[in-house]
């Protein structure tokens, strides 16, 4: 990422009147979208991360992935989105969770 | 709305590293942007609602929001959002809120 | 509330595999348990707010809602929870709402 | 997991008015408070994720983060969460990811 601002979303999208309670297909579709995108993106167990360089861009992929499931054969959809759009300091995902681990580990020592 | 796809959204926008605990400055920083930019909307206690034609209006009322809260003075925000995309019907947010409470009506007389 | 705690909670409680793309049935039976918890609660057109004296109470009422839309005909149901938790002072709903409305009205005295 | 139950959650903790915008120490709070708990957790870029047997067990985890929080040096909490609640079908964290991502290896074949 080139600018300071770095923006990491976590979003997950869900179907309404699915046949079943199966979501992976969903999923599978959602991820193909953001695959598309190329975006630096993981799968977690309850959705999916990725980091943006501007609220457009992230706006878009979001945008793909929740058309992408509609597209697949549903006709109402929920998505949920959380932003975190820190503007003094660049950071990527990895960097977020090395925070915490180092963080974690300083008090291991102490203890 | 003159389209059958009406989209409700939820939203918020946590301001980090403020001094004390209040948010509503924040808040309200983040409803004069929503004011302005013209959608029928409502407070609740935990954020704003509001009604959308398309995706990308959705996503352009967050974004003033968002930008708003960053301009009141923080470095970090974090924005959750909630998105209720219905193809199949055209309806309000009172239209959702009356739904229920029709079926909630219809109970009691059951009883 | 007697305590200098106040929680307020919003959630919801969303179906997975259900026929058809209306909600408000399940929705329904999460609204009755949450008035038999007693608690004081309001219907946005995207989830449910409630007042807590404690995070044990608001748990309590979150669980039933969820169990009520699960004995309602589903095998999976997906609840999102937001908590807003302040200790430093006491506010029921009605106040977080206020405050809002209270520094708008003062910005638009001083345009 | 012994039931046929598997409850997967996840959660994030913020806590607001905190001197700076770096959150991890608040975050390693968090996750001394899960370690304890002694259930099967992922730490995300935005969040936790764990597996529960029970939701008494989810809320029970989810407290003591909350709390951990709040005594890490803070007057309020914004907490999120979202549970994956199935009756259907015994299913760990990583069956969920690689679910998905079987789907994903099939349709690139077929292409």
């Amino acid at each position: 990422m080139t600018s300071g601002r770095t923006i990491i979303v976590e979003f997950s999208v869900v179907p309404v009147g699915t046949k079943g309670t199966s979501l992976s297909g969903y999923v599978a579709s959602a991820c193909e979208a953001i695959e598309k995108s190329g975006v630096n993106y993981e799968l977690t167990p309850m959705g999916t991360v990725f980091e943006a360089e501007s609220l457009d861009q992230a706006f878009e992929v979001i945008k793909s992935a929740h058309e992408a499931v509609l597209r697949a054969g549903t006709e109402r959809v929920l998505t949920s989105i959380r932003i975190d759009d820190r503007k003094d300091k660049k950071r990527s995902m990895e960097d977020k969770i090395r925070s915490v681990k180092e963080r974690l580990s300083k008090r291991d020592l102490h203890q």
